[in-house]
């Protein structure tokens, strides 16, 4: 039996039946042919069916099967090939590449489903006894391959799926604090939440799927963090069950009680254990919420404007700038004007068009930015009307609440795009950090121009843009998306692009990942990161706290798989 | 020779000639005399001659002594007694008790003075070479007994005072980014910054005397925190250097590169490495600064009226309520009105007690509230009105500038007032804990019936008081104030007194310090506070990257002395 746990499509992102769809957006092929130099297809692909014959018996030992039901149940242990299928990979793109086309890699022999800490305690207890390997999971949608198995790994593998591990639990409303399990994924907590009139407001690019449990154990940050936090700052407290035993770590605002096992919890991509249970502010939701979008001549003036807005300490719920590529791409997904309400703002945006160029900006520089403002309504009022003075100063042109409520209805399909383009042969993803202001535009040049020698290596033409998002005191996260044609090698061009867009990252005042976690996709970094003496102390951690290497070892240091292995 | 770096008295607090005086405060002795039931004496110590006679030689080895000179320079290693006797405690009211009495405990062997990171790493491989224990020393204002020295450490003890490590070395304006040497002390940075226009925003009690690394080494939050963030939040990057190697983690906004370092590295209090450099986040000084008074008629409705301020995320520099006692023992340290001025001041505070108790306020539970904003003058002006509002919405007086002005200058004057009471045979100590907005009112009962208890058990009057600071979406921090007369064994009545107060935070939802630091003061809860599997991985992280012992061991977990054993 099959515990009832919604995952994602085995082979792709996202639930069976949705789909990027680019005949409605008349802008999209053209923009396609100009970037990479290719003509699209119409799209084939609605579904893979999945064929068990194609995974080999699980080859479990009886032993280990026997102590796993033992620890939960019968119907919580399963060796059915899908569900080790749909467990046996994150949603990194070569992990999609290689699964789609039927090359699962490694799989766990087992998946089990606690209900409960003492069941968690169980499974791990039993894992260690028998030698065999842990790796937890959520809601799969990790892309710094945290959930990739090792190839070389021979002992046996327990697939630790957190999904019946689901609830909201309790919620103290005094002090804005919910009690929710660590696999219960984003849109029940938040529709839990919102019945009662709270939000966590925790809305990362994969929240539809993702788990508070994942978010946590990746360092993950959301879409609103400029006011909600990040995972670090809205997880409170927590539990954490390991092997020799569980921690619980009460909710307090803050605390001086040395070094900080919540912020060694966080981050930890299962190395520490199985993060049951968290204890996670919460918000009233806003009276009101407004989506502002503005245009900006050029990325550096954009820049000024976002930090002078962060100078000012205006309370926003997110800002964002596209840069000129990623504008050029939003304008390409535009729907066909189809109502005579769309042709009229078709035709009104032809007008700002005009007259953009009228006043001799290069539209292919303009940069869209979006600013989020949420409170009373005199609060959103006042805000709005201290971003608008900043963005006119730097030369914007506010494009008011139009725009912004279409971005905000469209916020969670890009990774959908993904799958549209793998159909297409042409591999596209996402490297993203974060830095200080004073160093962000170095960073913008140097990607490009990481990118730009990576694809002339390559002999062919490829995409990049990019957008600001996350904005703090001291800097701001830059989101890069790069895309090209797959050639017979798609593993080392993917790695010839990956690396060279991360060394930039790290040459240039920049972090290995400002909120998508190590895995093995970024470990290659750590030490250029942390020091050589900063990722002894984790060694020292893990294999003290590990001894026996069970809990998803070859994550996050020392990686199983290294991206500059798969270099030509 | 000595270096040039300024400590505070070898017996007390702060600088010789700075005193609490009460005979300018005529409502003070008739105030302690109802507290405690005792008859002040005018002050008689000015200072204490320091006796070297008093000091035994040190033993240091001839081996160690010459390998760190040769880390170092000659002028940069002392034996000296006032050195030694000066390295050889922190600020707790215990420790200062048996100092100033002559009673100098444990000494360290040799105190050393690195002026870089080089010369650090050289004195740390030199102690573990010679199987020596380091002790980091910023400014020795640590009242957890992170500083105190293990009598029963047979093993030489080396002293390292960051003094030398000292400056401004670098400040982004672009970012708002410091790079600063952890020896700092807190009024030569602040001035430094606002030279430039800068500020750090980082005010513990302890400011004027303690070092931006020992604020990061022992997790400090300054009485500004809601604006400018605790240590945590304030420290973006830093370089801890060890005995095998040292961690440079460069300065990023957030980033998720797994478990944290920077947050195992922030309350380490000497035991990962020592913090010689860090990157701090800094602010613009602001325009306009404003704090303004209020007065609340009892606890609970001034809680819930800064809670409220929370909640409508009005943003303020500090919070701070004063509870009935705290209020009270406030007024009572007013000076004398000498000026006509300060007469008709007194004359206008008396009709405000009248129009209290004609209201119906009980003047015993009245809550004394402060507020700081800081801003444009408009947003001070803006922010200023909103709390106005919620202030007279729970019935509070609005007081305004003048008595809040006063409350700023005289902020950093209460530790004095330790020594002053020490001198009187008086032990008052401080404890403070954080928790979420729906525990505080039961912490807050707790804590007085503990004490109340406590003082009973003891026989004789004594005295508590409260006022709540450092507000958070989720809570806020309770610091409490107690004081008695000290009978036959002081440590073990102040053992009882400490012991209750920390239990009745722990049972009541608090955790055992917001600002602290754990040291030895606070270790016997850490278990109760993190899991007894937490001390565990805490441990296993302090065993594996310290195995021989040598890095401030006996602090933060299983500490070398326990106020337990102290009990009678």
């Amino acid at each position: 039996m099959k515990p009832d746990v919604k995952h994602m499509k085995w082979w792709g992102w996202g639930e069976e039946g949705v789909f990027f769809n680019y005949l409605n957006k008349p802008a999209f092929a053209p923009f396609v042919k100009k970037a990479l130099n290719i003509d699209l297809r119409p799209r084939k692909i609605d579904t893979i069916a999945f064929d068990p014959a194609t995974v080999a018996e699980s080859e479990v030992p009886g032993a280990l099967l026997e102590a796993l039901v033992a620890a939960t149940d019968a119907d919580q242990v399963t060796t059915d090939a899908h569900e080790r299928v749909v467990h046996g990979h994150g949603s990194s793109v070569t992990e999609l590449l290689h699964v789609s086309r039927g090359d699962y890699g490694r799989l766990p022999e087992v998946v089990v489903y606690p209900r409960t800490d003492a069941e968690v305690a169980a499974v791990l207890a039993a894992a260690v006894e028998q030698d065999a390997v842990v790796v937890p999971y959520g809601g799969g949608t990790n892309i710094a391959r945290s959930l990739q198995l090792d190839p070389a790994e021979r002992r046996p593998i327990v697939s630790l799926d957190t999904g019946l591990l689901a609830g909201l639990y309790e919620l103290d409303e005094e002090a804005g604090l919910a009690r929710v399990g660590g696999g219960m994924q984003g849109p029940a907590l938040e529709e839990a939440l919102n019945d009662r009139g709270w939000t966590l407001g925790h809305m990362p690019d994969s929240f539809t799927h993702s788990t508070v449990g994942g978010w946590a154990a990746t360092r993950s940050s959301g879409m609103q963090s400029d006011k909600y936090g990040d995972i670090a700052d809205i997880v409170r407290g927590m539990t954490v069950v390991r092997p020799s035993g569980t921690v619980s770590l009460k909710p307090v605002p803050s605390e001086s009680t040395g070094p900080s096992l919540r912020e060694m919890f966080i981050g930890s991509e299962g190395r520490l254990g199985v993060i049951t249970e968290l204890w996670v502010q919460v918000h009233r939701l806003p009276a009101e919420r407004t989506v502002v979008a503005y245009m900006y001549p050029e990325w550096k003036t954009a820049v000024a404007a976002i930090r002078q807005i962060s100078d000012e300490e205006i309370p926003t719920t997110f800002v964002r700038i596209s840069d000129g590529n990623e504008t050029g791409f939003s304008l390409a997904t535009q729907k066909a004007a189809t109502t005579v309400k769309k042709k009229v703002e078709a035709a009104g945006q032809k007008g700002l068009w005009a007259l953009m160029r009228k006043r001799g900006w290069d539209t292919d520089q303009m940069c869209i930015s979006y600013v989020c403002f949420e409170g009373s309504a005199e609060d959103v009022a006042r805000r709005r009307k201290a971003v608008d003075k900043i963005a006119k100063t730097h030369g914007a042109l506010v494009l008011g609440t139009g725009p912004g409520a279409l971005y905000d209805q469209k916020k969670f399909d890009t990774p959908y795009l993904r799958d549209f383009l793998l159909e297409q042969d042409v591999m596209g993803d996402v490297s993203e950090t974060a830095a200080p202001w004073s160093k962000l535009n170095g960073i913008h040049r140097a990607v490009y121009a990481a990118a730009e020698k990576a694809y002339q290596q390559l002999g062919r033409k490829g995409w990049v843009m990019c957008h600001l998002s996350h904005s703090y005191h001291v800097g701001a996260c830059l989101y890069f998306t790069f895309a090209f044609k797959v050639g017979d090698n798609p593993d080392a061009e993917y790695a010839l692009l990956k690396t060279s867009i991360q060394q930039a990252f790290v040459d240039n005042g920049g972090t290995l990942s400002h909120h998508h976690g190590v895995g093995m996709e970024h470990a290659p970094w750590m030490e250029q990161v942390v020091s050589a003496e900063g990722v002894a102390i984790m060694r020292s951690l893990f294999d003290a706290t590990d001894p026996g290497r069970n809990l998803n070892p070859g994550k996050i240091i020392d990686p199983a798989i290294s991206l500059f292995d798969a270099l030509d």
